[in-house]
């Protein structure tokens, strides 16, 4: 058993992890750079070690240094959380070679499904449906056009080792798709030192649909439903819901069906999210497996009552799952709002800087996790958001109602936040109707 | 329909009521003293009237300045909240008066209910249990010992108009009760302006138990099932729970339909609490209802889903309840904790003062309803509770070890609290086991 697991991870989801070692008993030991000394994970934690200077690179993904700390803290385990190192396979196979539990994976499995390609071929092979695509990565420019020939225009070009929108392009015909292609390989190949890429049906108005899975190491595989996370701004979700408010209860059932095919496939454990996109027939088409907790796993916890991180803990411990398919009941509607430290009125602009107050929201239906008080600085070397503010009532029509009240209590002074953006979000009537795909805010608001 | 409600009440039940009125759309009116200018239910009403002095009886309980404050605001309802004048019934019968839906039972139920002596004739004719005790109140030293000779020793004298352990004396024989029955009278009518006492055989061992009950104005009456607030000091709660660790559930739907028959006999609508003490053998006995919103309300809707404040308006303005029996489903465990500006290691001294830095706790199945905040300061006029916390999860268990990592999350700088004080009592063997009575507390810790 777990005894002692260090966290590789700051902001909200370190403090999401420490919560989950205090109530099982586990003692929590948390990593910082200089810019986060003050921060909540910090104090929360039962120990705490610098590991480095502000900038990622020279902290939280400088394995060397959090190897270290968990030697010195004599940790049984490590975990990631999510972005860093979260899905970084070298760095999860050296965890387990310092003989440290890695909380997700096997190193084998994370590559194997970090690779969309391979992902995409895995999907085939476990009857899970995908984009009609090109066979494979397209090597020449030839390869292209005769690939989009195949799919049928427009036609979407994709890296394999793509995230976040970067090395994806779209071509609406043969004259466009040179250009395109080369964008997206020179993009690529920027960001990820890899430029293979390949070529897939563009599928217009989709919605953004996600299933939650966990397996355990003795073949259990449960689905814990869908999450919508079509609210999204180029590329990064604001508003997730679970469960989706457009999805026809018989191709719900498929969806989580398809999602545990995949990850049974994979001869994979732990906590993994299984993207979909949905297309306005509702057919979905695979889209890829993101190895690791996700950002918007409390909406899952709000509708189930489960508690993914302690879940991920337990089966990373080689304990069997704590329930059972038939055991998971979808209860009410959840909403997640990422409350970011951004300016909407300046272009989503960034604005970190001392919260001079703050006021949290609570009240019948409402959580929000986050690692912001009163006189903490927001550093500006890591991703804005300040806190994730969830909801959790009977109906939809509720959650929204709550979520608007709850958004309007959360007043804070000293740093910009989207709260009021995300107000007029979900006053707009496609999302009240639940009508909206993942152009939805850029179409109807920014950009 | 209700459109705009005002809020004869300050501090969070001020603060959870106007949140019930934003998620509903109706406009809230707050009202406040000189000493809460800053309070949060101030700044998050729509409208604040200031109606007096920082004393209570220069403000809150002033009737005529609530009132005018209701006129100017031209509101439509007054939610009286809990405390205060929420269980007066000239304020009602002055508030119907005047032309303001009063959220709350009609003043004749009110007034009948209030006098302990009444509701005990009351139960009784409503075949609901009560202890063994005098037939009305109890004159003289002559009827005082005949009546308690009857009833069998100990016995317990309580003061008619009596709550909150005031005017309450036990006798163990004949020669304490002359001392006992004079002192109770003197104490009964110097808190409350009437001396008149009655004698019922004395419980040892008793948990407090009591049911939530909401009634509509066609005939509907359901619970909420109940709560076991045996966690007192002084006879004030400190922790409450449902549903109760220790009923059998058979005793646990007796005393549902008890309540319910007690609601529906006094011909009462809105919300009310049936409190009972149970004894060693589970056998339960009336103690009194009190007609209002409670406290630890939280608990019930987090085991049943359903938001009272609002089917408290709903059904002031006409409609029936929004769900029947049959619908209300009991769902884990839920503890509330009442955090409290106060110094256990100074027998719990009041410790109002300027709030340096809160961290307020987040995280899965946690509720904090509060007004305070960074810079707040906790003014000295007024009771000292700054918030509750409250949790829900699948099991007592997991609610147990969830409520201690919230403690242990909620940092407060500036003032102390009674965090640590509850952190103990929830770690105490005869608590996890669910063994408590009412005398727990200052049994195991205090007094």
């Amino acid at each position: 058993m777990i005894k002692k697991l260090l966290i590789a991870n700051r902001g909200e989801i370190a403090l999401r992890i420490i919560r989950a070692c205090r109530e099982m008993g586990i003692r929590s030991v948390a990593v910082y750079s200089q810019a986060d000394a003050d921060s909540m994970h910090v104090r929360l934690a039962d120990e705490a070690y610098c590991i480095g200077k502000p900038r990622s690179n020279e902290s939280y993904l400088k394995i060397d240094q959090i190897i270290a700390a968990a030697e010195v803290a004599g940790v049984d385990a490590i975990h990631p959380g999510y972005g860093f190192l979260a899905e970084n396979a070298h760095f999860n196979e050296v965890c387990r070679a310092s003989g440290f539990e890695f909380i997700g994976p096997s190193p084998q499995a994370m590559e194997k499904l970090g690779d969309k390609n391979t992902a995409r071929k895995m999907a085939i092979a476990n009857d899970v449906p995908v984009v009609p695509g090109s066979e494979g990565l397209v090597e020449s420019n030839e390869d292209a056009i005769a690939a989009a020939a195949k799919v049928g225009y427009p036609v979407l070009i994709k890296a394999t080792a793509g995230g976040g929108g970067k090395g994806m392009r779209v071509a609406e015909s043969e004259e466009t798709l040179a250009t395109a292609f080369s964008q997206a390989r020179t993009e690529a190949e920027a960001a990820f030192g890899n430029g293979g890429c390949y070529i897939e049906r563009y599928v217009g108005s989709p919605r953004h649909i996600e299933v939650q899975v966990i397996a355990d190491t003795h073949g259990n595989v449960c689905h814990l439903f869908e999450r919508d996370c079509s609210v999204q701004r180029r590329h990064q979700k604001l508003i997730e819901e679970a469960p989706s408010p457009s999805l026809p209860e018989h191709r719900r059932a498929a969806i989580c069906e398809a999602a545990v095919r995949m990850i049974r496939g994979a001869e994979y454990s732990n906590a993994a999210t299984v993207e979909f996109i949905v297309d306005a027939e509702n057919n979905f088409y695979f889209i890829e497996v993101n190895a690791r907790i996700q950002v918007e796993h409390p909406v899952s916890e709000m509708i189930t009552g489960i508690d993914l991180i302690k879940e991920q803990i337990r089966v990373a411990s080689g304990e069997k799952l704590s329930f059972s398919q038939d055991e998971i009941e979808c209860r009410g509607v959840s909403i997640e709002c990422r409350i970011n430290a951004e300016n909407p009125e300046k272009n989503f602009q960034p604005n970190p800087g001392k919260i001079q107050s703050i006021f949290i929201p609570g009240g019948l239906g409402v959580r929000f996790d986050s690692h912001v008080y009163a006189g903490y600085t927001v550093p500006a070397y890591y991703d804005s958001m300040i806190g994730k503010l969830i909801v959790h009532r009977p109906t939809r029509e509720e959650a929204i109602a709550t979520m608007r009240r709850a958004l309007h209590e959360l007043q804070v002074e000293g740093i910009s936040t989207t709260a009021a953006f995300h107000d007029k979000v979900l006053q707009h009537p496609e999302f009240v109707d639940g009508l909206h795909d993942t152009k939805f805010v850029e179409r109807e608001f920014v950009d």
